[in-house]
């Protein structure tokens, strides 16, 4: 069962939270003088409309025309109750998945790309860059900046752009000039590719590549998938649409669920619905967060000021960490390994407005493959993290008789991810 | 833009042509006895409802309850106005699109998956089995088999079970079990098999150990996804609420484009226009069947008797053909490499309700590639095709200055095809 909106009722403003925070965000400060970071700075890679997002205190912003209409390619995206997988479960519990697989690129990720594109566009930009590991993100940023005649350049560690074509072709696909990271295109670069033409790379020497391009040419900005203020703003379509789907359906969640890596689709999901925990009006909602044991950031990381990428290069923000040196082991859900999370996110959860849990690697697919079984979609590991949380209160409803209601968002699907289910299924994925 | 219906507006019939062809359309012969083959025959490999939809005369079948709450998982599908393309052409014409790319093995063929394991479940079946090349088929049997919690064996083209595994892991994930074929579990198997426990396999063989197993085990019937009357019948849901969605948009087509490997998709987005050609409510209209020039079975192929294997062991069918034992040279569009096509289809294209186009591969890719830099999505080798003509009818429109309006089907989604367009972007694409 499916419960659909009309094109017109695709949110036409984000929603931002800082207004309701029980404490302000304290800033991003410079990793030189320790002091608080001059938009300058910000200026430098991203464009102005964007720093302005960055720093909003407005509860509204308004989508832009163009941004719509590139929504309405695959937007709104359909509210699923999950009536198969509930009687597969013999639960009382009502179970629903907002469905952001239904884009293009396979997730929620094209919110923001789009968006990013967009304000790059208006703002005189011709080129933006980025990184990509496993290339969920580039693969969404090159998709969004095709509708807006942007080039796109995308980083892409070395040992994804080896052994994982796909995504790559998928980028090119749409236009995107691909670069195995390290490269001999950048000073960042130069040094690991000299030394070693086929150096595998690594997410944090793609970064710092991307970004010094972005410094080094004047038309040419740099984008970023996760974490940052603006990019969880853009996210809150997700919510913003689940919340009219749900009032459709004549129901309110009792928890609202989501999967962790930087944190955007998670709180694309739920900061909509966490405003009326906010304000009081539903003082027991209860908005779980969900990682991997492998890279547990919420439920054992500290809460302190650390820099936002591996190698130090960025400005210091407060979150929750595992040390920016931090390797988790290679799990299969790749959009989860970061070291930190968004500091939105991470306010929220010290606050105590957010809980969090952390599974290992077999649970989450155990989980994916029953929702493969019952509802029919293949989940992105990253999302079964939710799927499994789901389950587990479905089964606690169960076990106590209670008729509570479960929202989680099935940010992505698994079709490039099905190498880890063939481990899965061969019982041959460790289980960290 | 997109056209959305609700749940309630999945169509609840199926509509079946036959009332309304210019003439009966020619039984299948026993290629012993070249007499018509008896419904018994037939028995051995299909139950009773399949084989009564298979010579039903009448108009319209209902879609049982436990199918049309499967079809609810993704259905109806959007119907989208592909404005973006229509810029990018600078056309007069409208081009439309019916997106059966979204269901969850992402292509039309579940329409008749989710009908024929219903069918064979409320008769007693336990085990359904088919074949497959790349597993486009095989994947959405297996998708839709376990909602009946029907065994699903899917006899796998050994070469594409070795060299393309990312079908195959969805098969697995959907609970279905995979054998390379030649297998040595039949007796059509096992004669290649022993030759070379390494045989490539072929298709007709395949085949032959699919139909082999239906007919020696009592609980085991075989599944067909092209071709017959029934299948045709249950993809008639794509052109039912692409009628509604047109209608909702307040345009009728004056040309409607598929794409034609066996016929499915084709026929399911056009027998519900095609009725009102045919009952001479809408006389100009053009419906369009596209395939490759290199698998020219409309535009070269003889309207004869023919196996509908390759090794002739199924009975003999009237239909355009380029001969049983033609073998297609190796294009990317798997799916149209069919040496037939449906009787239906050909019946109809032999008395003039349809016309036929085939184009040369980089044709297809580069409007394959148009489409993915203007509305997002990476359509199928097999889908691109009809952009490809629906792309050609835009341009002509364009040079007469005609607003018409093109209707097309895009069948299914080509991220399983990204090794194509791989070659297709590097230049390495032959052109046949």
């Amino acid at each position: 069962m499916k419960i659909l909106l009309s094109e017109e009722e695709i949110p036409k403003s984000w929603f931002n939270i800082t207004p309701y925070l029980p404490k302000p965000l304290e800033p991003p400060l410079d990793p030189q003088t320790k002091e608080p970071v001059s938009p300058d700075k910000l200026l430098a890679i991203f464009p102005e409309p964007i720093v302005e997002q960055e720093v909003s205190e407005k509860e509204w912003i308004e989508v832009p025309e163009d941004v719509l209409r590139v929504y309405s390619l695959w937007r709104p995206t359909p509210l699923h109750r999950a009536k198969n997988l509930e009687e597969y479960l013999q639960t009382p519990a009502k179970i629903f998945y907002k469905n952001e697989s239904v884009s293009p690129p396979g997730s929620h990720k094209p919110n923001t790309a789009v968006a990013q594109a967009y304000y790059n566009k208006v703002s005189g930009v011709k080129r933006l860059t980025t990184e990509t590991g496993a290339g969920q993100w580039g693969s969404s940023l090159a998709f969004a900046t095709q509708f807006f005649n942007l080039e796109c350049e995308v980083y892409m560690v070395r040992v994804s752009y080896n052994q994982k074509p796909f995504r790559r072709i998928l980028m090119e696909t749409w236009g995107a000039k691909v670069i195995p990271s390290p490269s001999p295109y950048t000073r960042a670069g130069r040094k690991f590719y000299e030394e070693n033409p086929e150096h595998p790379g690594s997410l944090g020497i793609a970064i710092s590549e991307a970004i010094e391009k972005a410094l080094t040419s004047s038309d040419t900005k740099y984008s970023l998938g996760s974490v940052l203020n603006h990019v969880l703003l853009h996210q809150t379509v997700i919510g913003l649409e689940a919340k009219k789907q749900m009032e459709k359906a004549g129901y309110y969640p009792d928890y609202v669920v989501g999967a962790v890596g930087g944190g955007s689709n998670f709180a694309g999901l739920a900061f909509p619905f966490l405003k009326d925990k906010l304000t009081g009006e539903k003082p027991h909602l209860e908005v779980i967060a969900v990682e991997p044991e492998a890279c547990p950031t919420l439920t054992k990381g500290e809460y302190r000021y650390d820099y936002g990428d591996t190698v130090g290069l960025t400005p210091l923000i407060k979150m929750h960490t595992l040390g920016h040196e931090f390797v988790p082991p290679p799990i299969h859900a790749g959009g989860l390994r970061y070291h930190g999370d968004a500091p939105l996110l991470c306010l929220l959860y010290h606050e105590g407005y957010i809980s969090a849990s952390a599974y290992k690697q077999r649970a989450v697919f155990e989980a994916a493959i029953t929702f493969a079984r019952t509802e029919g979609i293949v989940p992105a590991p990253e999302s079964a993290h939710a799927i499994r949380k789901a389950i587990d209160i479905a089964l606690e409803c169960k076990e106590r008789g209670e008729e509570k209601v479960i929202l989680f968002n099935l940010s992505g699907h698994g079709y490039f991810d099905l190498s880890a289910y063939d481990m899965y299924l061969k019982g041959e994925l460790p289980d960290t």
